[in-house]
């Protein structure tokens, strides 16, 4: 058995945990930002003192068993009346927060109502605000703030969360055979698990093989013109380590998808890889094909879901680079050599 | 096994469902009123066009295998925020509603999540309005106003659902052994049953023994003055047909009970028994001595719950009645011989 931990948030996460479930000896724990202040995570934060659910609610429903309702009941989101923009699922968290007393028992009581194959684990359990420094010394507080605030024309010098690791959170990344990171929003969900004190100390105790799985696109106003160098290093300073192995999507999107696109992130949308001379980088065809249009009901909500990972391509990348074939594989990945998911 | 179906909807009927599900051999179907259009439930119905999830929630967990925190959580009230006054259960069913495409698929959803012993079954899949002409021909509509008029210088000529009949409801009567009829709210949880089209139809063809399970206490301005044979006459009237048992408690009120409920429903809070002559009425101690103080998490919520019928005495009581032994006690009951619930 593996022993894998995952750290982002979100969409992303969404994609990585609905692929690599079915990977039968995979133990996987899951490890979620906690920083999430907007939408409907952000008013019931506010409005019941809860930990925010959204990020959590996606891990569980990812990694939940195959059945549909409970799936689409805890990913169905009201559209009309008092409780429109709510999920039914950040509802349930937060009453389940209330009735049990803490976040972490009533993750656990809805995991096993959702029968999910692996743990989510919040990376901190104290209330948690993510904060921004950047070069500049403006300081950008709140998650959402940052989230919608544009910051391409300075550097981000610091990323703040004034909070404790979660000891869970730690026992599962010292105890990892294999840390997968990302993919999924640099600065509002990946790089803030790293910012939680204790973080790199637990990574630093860790033996894991940590394999970075590298956005499919930039954001605009965050990470406009970054390339992939520049992600790693951000990575590689928050996890206080070299990563083992990049892996970097090989598939040109469709012009369709470029499009759709292009109108919400600019044209400098794409990551360029200007890593080729580094021997961890491993490239493969990492793309979805299918087309899911945003609406009120979506798990992912947002156009940029049309140049997405392929959960299942990448299920199958991650399975290969794990397993005793693996060895084989590194000699290949030398120099980038690409590898399809079908190898 | 004892086909047993329950007529009402509300506290009422969480205290005698909570009592009877632990009698072995009762197959338990709950039917319950569908016009509620109050508090959360109200709120629900006018914002997202649900069918009232109130009264099913509270059979539901009524009848939910012992898991505290599931029970609780289904019960859960929220006191603060947008969410203020909603229960998770009733937002839950109402999501459900909108998932599966009916009220009916999500009950059965929700009842398996629950694990509940028994069946909960609404008594009209039809949105529903209950409405109410007096003899002064004033016409009120709507149960949540019903339930804040006082009508108690004139009478109730006529309750109106103009709503068909569940065929799973007309199924359940029809088949039924035993009908346990009440306690609860008489004109707005036990009489709006018996108004939908159909439902004196399926009496009729039910073999059934009927036993009315008659209110502790008259509600101010609905029952104010009311007798135990106005109760029966109306729900003679309501069945098309005569009840075979009717079960009265026999015990004091204690002075703290009283006067707590006398504050809120006045002096003529007893209900009189009138009906000594009667050999179907059969007197026993079915009155609650526990104290359940209203807050926002209680599942009834209202002060009326101190004087309130123990759901283990009726369940031994019922039990009884529905058993072999019930011949022996039959010969008891002539001219309203007491019984105890541990004769």
């Amino acid at each position: 058995m593996n022993r894998i931990v995952t750290i982002g948030g979100g969409t992303g996460s969404f994609t990585l945990l609905s692929g690599i479930k079915t990977i039968p000896d995979f133990n996987i724990s899951a490890i979620v930002a906690m920083t999430d202040d907007g939408g409907s995570t952000g008013v019931l934060r506010d409005e019941l003192g809860v930990l925010p659910p959204g990020d959590v609610r996606q891990c569980l429903v990812a990694l939940a068993a195959d059945d549909r309702i409970m799936r689409d009941l805890m990913s169905y989101r009201f559209d009309s009346g008092t409780l429109s923009g709510h999920s039914l699922g950040n509802i349930f968290l937060a009453a389940l927060e209330k009735v049990t007393g803490n976040f972490v028992d009533g993750i656990e009581f809805a995991s096993k109502i959702l029968k999910i194959n692996g743990k989510v684990i919040p990376v901190t359990c104290a209330p948690s605000v993510l904060s921004i420094e950047l070069t500049n010394k403006k300081l950008i507080v709140g998650e959402d703030k940052i989230n919608r605030t544009s910051f391409e024309n300075t550097h981000v010098s610091k990323i703040i969360v004034d909070s404790p690791i979660n000891p869970d959170a730690a026992c599962a990344i010292a105890q990892a055979d294999y840390i997968f990171i990302g993919p999924g929003n640099h600065y509002c969900s990946i790089l803030p698990n790293m910012a939680v004190t204790g973080f790199s100390d637990a990574v630093a105790r860790s033996r894991a093989k940590i394999i970075y799985i590298a956005n499919l696109t930039n954001k605009r106003g965050h990470t406009t013109h970054y390339s992939l160098s520049n992600y790693v290093d951000d990575i590689e300073r928050g996890l206080g380590r070299a990563v083992d192995t990049i892996l970097v999507n090989t598939t040109e999107p469709t012009a369709e998808q470029l499009e759709h696109y292009i109108q919400q992130e600019g044209e400098s949308a794409k990551v360029p890889n200007d890593m080729f001379e580094d021997t961890r980088v491993l490239g493969a065809d990492l793309l979805s094909t299918k087309v899911h249009p945003a609406g009120p009901h979506d798990t992912c909500g947002s156009l940029r879901a049309l140049i997405r990972h392929d959960s299942e391509k990448l299920a199958q990348v991650l399975s290969r680079l794990c397993h005793k074939e693996a060895r084989h594989i590194d000699i290949n990945l030398n120099r980038g050599i690409l590898l399809s998911a079908g190898d």
